[in-house]
């Protein structure tokens, strides 16, 4: 059902200073920060030449990523992202086999503007795996 | 500097039932267990269609992972793996700017039969960073 690893996710306490470290001390391609005021993150999104990492900072009241980072207070990675071809047939297969999908299970546009879903990390070895329908 | 994003590890309490997930309920491409003495892990590959996820048990006494179970009893991200053209340059150019290299510097044959270094997780948004040779 998963397909290629979309991205993986990392919440940090100060952008710029992962952004430069990514930039200038990994030498990878770091692109300008994004506000998404919907998804309460100002997110970085760094080109690997085969998948992304994406620096998440909080962004407004009640961001997703606020609890995360006041347990970590470092940073740490927050989630991977897999690809599937149809998020609602993949849902179904993972209710079916018991895996729990966050929220009412109804996929919600994502940061990249297509339908995601999260699963309980519980249920995949403490990791929160986003599926998003490529 | 850096490349592809050559493998997440995933350390698990249990790996069988972590293989079972990827296989059964992700439908993932999941291989036998191989035990890697040497690392103090078992490792199961798990084959994305752009990278790798490595399942990672600890296998014997003193294993590297043992302490990260112990504070993540239900398992996590354990590190990241990028791929560098040159170790020791890749080295020498990160020790430049300051990032902390773990260990004594000197790369070590990793569990894919390449030199690698570990990175220090607070110069990297608390994101433990190995670097493998390609």
């Amino acid at each position: 059902m998963i397909g290629r690893l979309n991205h993986v996710a990392i919440a940090v306490p100060d952008l710029a200073a992962a952004a430069a470290q990514y930039r200038d001390t990994l030498g990878a391609e770091v692109h300008a920060p994004q506000e998404e005021p919907d998804h309460g993150v100002t997110v970085v999104f760094i080109d690997l030449p085969n998948t992304k990492i994406e620096l998440l900072h909080p962004l407004g009241e009640g961001s997703p990523i606020a609890g995360f980072l006041a347990k970590n207070p470092s940073g740490g990675i927050h989630h991977i992202c897999y690809e599937v071809e149809d998020i609602h047939a993949a849902r179904d297969q993972l209710v079916a086999k018991g895996a729990r999908v966050l929220g009412d299970g109804t996929p919600k546009i994502g940061a990249h503007g297509k339908p995601v879903l999260f699963l309980h990390p519980r249920d995949f070895c403490g990791t929160l795996v986003e599926l998003e329908q490529a």
